[in-house]
């Protein structure tokens, strides 16, 4: 094997025992020592495929952001045999693919949030476009919502719904703050999606 | 002095040594090392007047919530001299006041949602009713926007709604997620509230 495949091959390898272990453990139990032991590399070689452990956390969380994209395809190809939905209609379907994901992977899914760069490095630009490239799927039904809208107050609106709909399954989620039943947090999500729409839509 | 007023001090001084700390350098900064150090005490004596650093954390979130309180008191104020306002409205100052006291005490603010229980132990009830207490702003708008809500329906509904605005605020401040401008954001969070206020009271 080429150099340059066992390095791919490795790289391949560290993402998948990462987000094994963040499954597990969360990202808070997540070692260089324990990936090496896990595929069987030195500590060092991680560094000779990654610059740092940020770089790796960050490819493993731009699969997690895939694997979010694959669940929202999958959930409306159901929907592609009905007649075509309305905008609310679609918002309010994907906040619950949303909350769905985060409960069927939920370290995965807090690892997205909870990972911050060390001090003084920023996120990648490559990052930055994989999580743009997600606020598109919220863009295309405000498109019809809001026709008036320009492409900025458009995307700025969507990372405002995508916040607002994120805040509501976080918190719901979360241990500290007494979670919410999941039957209820389905049933207060989409309520609150249903009455943005409205709300939105009534100009 | 007695014991019991030393005591009452010495406890005073290590909530307010904390509030510093935490303002300046976050939660994660938080060391009982360095409270001792500030306030003159041995580490040893921390834990004669709180059971763990858990207690002492607990307490500076307990004096972050009132002084959120005595903030939005302060802002409603001046709503006084006004004519009543309406319910979409008074949503719109709370998330409003919520925002600018995120923005005023972000560190504080932030260590509410960060800190963690150690694993096993549970947030104590006084605690909770702390919490559930802001809640009630919350509600009494809804009361009058969906008087049909019982009174299970509507704390669930406060909840979800602070939880969407939380969501927003957040995400809007957070430096990972490339943070949107203060002007934005609050022109973003009131667009949004009042879409939620007027897609509620449609009903």
């Amino acid at each position: 094997m080429q150099l340059a495949e066992r390095r791919k091959k490795l790289r391949e390898e560290l993402i998948r025992a990462a987000e094994r272990r963040i499954e597990s453990h969360g990202l808070s139990g997540l070692r260089a020592r324990d990936l090496a032991g896990e595929v069987g590399c030195a500590v060092g070689a991680i560094y000779n495929v990654f610059p740092d452990l940020d770089a790796l956390i960050l490819a493993v969380n731009a699969r997690t952001l895939k694997a979010f994209e694959a669940f929202v395809a999958q959930e409306n190809a159901n929907e592609l045999a009905r007649p075509p939905l309305s905008a609310v209609v679609r918002l309010v379907a994907l906040a619950s693919s949303y909350l769905e994901f985060a409960v069927a992977h939920h370290r995965r899914w807090a690892a997205l949030f909870q990972h911050r760069m060390t001090e003084g490095r920023l996120v990648p630009d490559w990052y930055l476009a994989e999580q743009e490239r997600l606020f598109r799927h919220v863009e295309t039904p405000l498109r019809d919502l809001r026709p008036e809208l320009d492409d900025r107050e458009r995307t700025m609106l969507a990372r405002t719904l995508f916040a607002a709909v994120h805040g509501v399954v976080s918190i719901g989620l979360d241990e500290k703050l007494a979670p919410m039943p999941l039957p209820a947090l389905r049933q207060q999500l989409a309520e609150i999606v249903d009455a943005i729409g409205a709300g939105l839509s009534r100009h």
